[in-house]
């Protein structure tokens, strides 16, 4: 029980006005240091389970910064490379009411987008590693970094760790024809796959309308191999009120989770609360049912959180599983 | 269509303390240079189109503070008159739940109020505007102002500058005895009428009780000679919560708008915000119900907007109005 | 009607994260000096009626904040004593959605729980009081608190001043069983008793389940000789969301509130709001409706208000006993 | 030793940018309620001796702050009549090095200034005085006030209540021959008088250059049958850098006060605490020398304090007077 | 005299922390939009010069923004390019005593540095224009740029527009062998040479040690033809203390300016600013001796300001090359 | 050179206010964890020393707090205890000019003070340790801390470990006396010994009036056996300024460091700053006068850190070894 999960991705600078300012009313950034996978990492972490992260970053100040966050959450970052240009950065602005949360990226040419292969030692790596996890984000970066990412997939597979992949689709990033190829080559050697409904649609290339997601997602577990699969749905009434829900399937059968109406504080980082509480469970071996349970009350409680990562205890997801949802004061 | 929409009224220094707090809470307020004219040309001008204030600022920092604003979102300040005493004040703290928005004035005797007719050039200042703007706060600080006001709509119409104006009833400025007997001075001069159903009974005398809205509006444009008119209606469930909608009558025809229902960030301004977006669909010369949407989706997204200017772009109005009501993450 | 209103309690720092940061988030702490019954003597001031608080802080910077903040709401504080090692502290991080907001206590050890008989002259302090309040959180503080509590009381009302005891129980301070003893002890010299539902059953050790609430304070009225008992209820629908109402009995009658559907801006110092919109009410000799509806009322803006105590006015207050519901903008 | 110091002033809002930035370059303001005599009041609290302030105020939000603020520290504000338009205002961004503080005064039309001789009952309000103290602001406000203040000045010597005055000569209220005037009316009713050594010409019309300082005081203290005279003197190095000094002139003695070399934090109230100091040594029936080094002691911590009021203890004031002047760290 | 000053380079997000925190330590970064050629723009508007930039930034929100902030200073900015990838950022820390200010650059792949020559009419930019500049940053950024830089150079030549170069070098950006070579190119073309004592072996290859400034300045106005040379010296005693002075030859004489002994808030932008104060002396057609006390004092103002513009008023440069200068308080 | 540095003492949440507030001013606190020998640990940690810190919080958010600021600096914490009540608490007010910075403690009753011998098992603890590090704050806060403390010392030796003793005198925790008498147990197993002048007297109870420092130095030495001891020595000029140096004597020799003049940002682990410092030297085998420079360096540093612990790198430190001192920019 005490084998670390360790993630792969990049580590961002995340800036974004205080409130509700938008980012051409803004005279100051909040500064976050986070990433998809490090965003599991981090949740993981505070929820008890050790982890690791596994990036590169530059040899400055906002490199530094980015590991001292993870360092500051109890995240293992012994494997993370230094060197390269920068670090990517993302502003966003908070959305509300009608308003979408609007993002602009600036990351390009980072440092882990033009790492080497030789910046990771993947059986060093993943020497006491249970569950390896990565998103769909990270092969998108460039071209050599998917190639990376299939190294350490393979390396996973042969050292016996479980493969763990969120698709994450970014239509910014890469096309979907682009992300459908390259995500193939991953999809053999995965165990556990996370999903939202759209991105069946955008990575797998199946249509949504008309099509039962439980059927969809035995018929993906079958197609690829996959022991587990977990597809999330999002209602978005507005920027400040959505229902969250989420299914599961594995050996054969299907869960579905609770469904939650919730309040929106910071809606990123939603679906790495959603895939930390989904490894949270299987690391802890919990029955599917739970599991999902987990996956979807971590989930539902980082829309609660500040910041991109799910700053929540595992005490604090098993109490909202066992039904404690109505807020109030803890005293 | 690169001619200007000018628009003139007074500058303020809003003071508001952060978040909820009260003002007697407040150790510290954001400042704002705002006015109801200004924040129509301040929308116009972030949705693209050309648009400059007239007023009058006192010749000190404070003045320049509201200039600057106004330059900083693009609007052309080269008709702002610099003297007099002051600048004008409110304050205003956020209301929430029962609890009201309270407003406190402290705009007497400021700058623009004591402004003379000799300030400003309406031959010059119409030289390359369409539409002239201006709103019932206006005439309603002072007399000398009021009359002003006068030559100001007389000169738009002669130079065939289409006139618009948001009648804006504001009962701590004047009693609506007076607001009647001075707004109806310019009635004849005005092409296009903004109101909310409440400013029908203040600033026209109708009682609403039992009436037909959309018959007082056919009513006022043939009495006026309105080339069109806009009402909005407000339906407040809460200092957080409201539903929003309008009606506008052109030509004989009645067209109703969507009905929102938005949480709120920060109301004020909703009104200019609502005329700025019928102005943007006038000035690019939209069919009716097209205008009124722009104007109904323009002012629904100014609920999500901190400040009293509504800082949308015109692709993001035109997204609502097409149905992109729901909020999320554009990443 | 110049008497006062004499509250007896502790001071505490509050210390919470802005906005909805967590505890473990926060680089920064809001500071805010309150305390049960610290907030009904400012919410009574801040409403108009001369109150006083009488207390115990250290003789150095952070006692002299305490004070500074009672006096800046216009409470009476000479009979605060000095002395003694440190004034409590609480850390309160605001919850969100589902996410309850949590409590971390460090009060012991402070100098109101090692306060002296000596340090109070009931006598002279009770000399121009027309009520007596205090909370159950007094004597949970420590037995030698809780002796002296007693001593309060019976001075209280041998001469003739009101006695108002909120039983406001805390699980953290001291188990059912002790409260039930210590509280015991000063029933029979309560005129006035404020609960919630849910302190029925943890301090006069009554069975809410199947209950009938009106029948059990008609019983509690009797059995202790109450004048009047207060009840409210709280319906959570998450940490933003909440209804609110409550019941009175009072010479034989039961008389119910109206029920209000709040948003949360900040929770915490809910009941005491209830207490002084009480106390407002009966000090202002109202009727029983009207007074269990400032009851109601001033606590449900205290929903909309920063804090822990219920900065609102009379006037306030008495219009939303009117009617005033809404929100929206006063200008 | 309980009677009470008196000061009648005007209270205005002071907004200030956060740190060093100009007005221009200011999004929000830091607001503070000050007054030269509220600072003088306010700092004599702080030191433990009874003040009181006597004024006018709006009867809203903004007026009721600066008289929550005076409560804070301890201020009898029983005597603060309400009505009238506004609080006034003043917006001061803080100099550096070669580039000075600036002040842009908001402040015609205040309450103040507009008040009516029948809002002071000034019998009344010299019951429990022993001392009363006014600067030169007051009269320049308005012809009334001016008129005002000397009622107050002549009820005060009927009383038997010593009558302090900081000449406190502002260009941009009056001119120079209007404040000679006016300022001599007072002067047979003065028993205390404090000016800087320009003010000696501003006031007074003696000359500096190639005079002695004292023998003016010598003079003027034979000339108005001043009790004591205290001139101080600041030799500005930069916005960030002074030296300070003063001299006091008392039964036919010149008693000269160490001179300090300061850091500057604020250098707003600096006049201010050092009347204040000189009340707090005469109060105590201090020796003369002993009395200017408390003013010219607690001015100079006034440097190191943030707003206009000198929030600093006896005990520090009399620490320095008796020579802890090296800084450090109290632990 | 209506003519424009018209400078060319880069727009770059600043980011630093506040007050004297360091990059690790931040929690959130203070955002301003600058650059050098921006900085003397909006130096030279703010002291009433009518000036524009030329550059070129991303079509996005964050591009926007530095339009946005010029508009705000009153800067021409209709021949700013949209475009490119993203915009340059710099991360700065403010140093303290003995630690220096710190910078690390993310500029790379800027929208600017990858321009091209067909975003820029130069013909149509120098219409109005009286004066060209430019610093040695914009062709350092690429060589694309250094291009570019050329073309405008010649076309300002052409014109009849005088060029302005601040030579401006910088390591992190170049070698000094390249900047040498490159920075000849446009040395025949300048008439008005700007450099610190340090740049003239950077960027001219000629030893210090041992010269005589004012000899080399003869020199190198003899060499390449230069109607002016203006060289500044900082001696920095810490990070917060400097001396500085700067010499001017022209027309075969050398001017000396005043030395000022500094306090250091911001120094950022200290360069710009001489620049600005240069122009500014230059554009009003002053003597040498006043224009180059112009340019001193303007620079010695700027230490005082935050941020990288000279945010001061040409009456307060003119005030101090006057003596204005041991700060104090304006009221 | 991989061996860890282990230090041993409380860990603290720091509140202050911001900039130069008072406390009594203050409105919220900045929240900083820290710690005479986790301000050590850090240090080195930053330096790139392997540090660990053992202490005992609370099993609550403000415990974890603590643990997570170490492990963002790198530090180990896997030796921390939790249980216990409370995270001592200490207020600090910044002071200027004359006015010296104000500690408010409130440590009391803390989880390290109330420690169990069993808590720590030094054999493990000490398995890959090359120095021991621990200051006289430790044994001060409890009788039962200063048993474990000298469990820990003995441990240290037994093992090899070399030991470090700060002897860092808190009046306020205990007196002379006690100190003198508890400290000199440790005396015979300390190997490095750090001090300022005036412990000398307080810990050693030698006069320093009239004496030689070095031969004190000498004395000490040889009495107790230390291998080094290094007395530092600040002349504070005001809060804003002081004078800096020590002196180092090993082997029988003494070196002198170089004195600093250094600006005041945060003077707060001055001494942990020095002691950090002569470990690195140490820890890295420098010779003695280097080694003295860097303690005397990296602590000069410190006085330009906002926070307790001196956030500096190595290449820093050893940078103004080598004469960096002026400030400046580096870009």
């Amino acid at each position: 029980m005490n084998k670390k999960v360790v993630t792969f991705g990049e580590l961002l600078l995340r800036l974004s006005p205080f409130g509700y300012k938008r980012i051409v009313q803004a005279e100051s950034f909040e500064a976050i240091y986070a990433g998809a996978e490090a965003n599991v990492a981090v949740s993981l972490a505070v929820m008890g389970v050790p982890s690791a992260v596994v990036s590169k970053v530059p040899a400055h100040e906002i490199g530094q910064c980015a590991v001292n966050t993870l360092r500051k959450w109890g995240v293992d970052t012994s494997n993370i490379a230094r060197g390269g240009d920068r670090l990517g950065i993302y502003f966003i602005e908070k959305g509300a009411s009608q308003r979408a949360s609007k993002v602009v990226y600036d990351r390009a040419n980072s440092s882990i987008a033009t790492a080497l292969a030789s910046d990771f030692n993947w059986k060093e790596i993943f020497a006491d590693a249970s569950i390896f996890h990565f998103s769909g984000i990270t092969p998108a970066l460039s071209d050599s970094l998917a190639a990376i990412t299939l190294e350490a997939v393979k390396a996973a597979k042969e050292l016996g760790v479980t493969v763990s992949c969120d698709v994450n689709y970014r239509s910014k990033l890469w096309s979907r024809e682009k992300a459908q190829k390259v995500m193939a080559q991953y999809m053999p050697y995965i165990d556990i796959c996370i999903a939202n409904d759209e991105e069946v649609t955008d990575v797998f290339g199946i249509p949504l309308e008309g099509a039962d997601i439980n059927k969809i997602a035995a018929d993906l577990a079958e197609k690829y191999g996959f022991k587990a699969i977990a597809i999330d749905h999002l209602d978005s009434v507005s920027s400040n009120e959505n229902y969250w829900q989420a299914m599961y399937y594995t050996n054969g059968q299907v869960y579905n989770s609770s469904r939650y109406h919730t309040v929106v504080i910071d809606r990123v980082g939603l679906g790495d609360a959603f895939g930390a509480g989904l490894l949270y469970g299987i690391y802890n071996e919990f029955d599917p049912q739970k599991t999902i349970e987990c996956a979807i009350a971590a989930s539902t409680l980082k829309y609660s959180i500040e910041g991109d990562s799910n700053i929540v205890t595992a005490d604090e997801v098993l109490a909202l599983v066992a039904g404690a949802a109505s807020g109030g004061v803890q005293r």
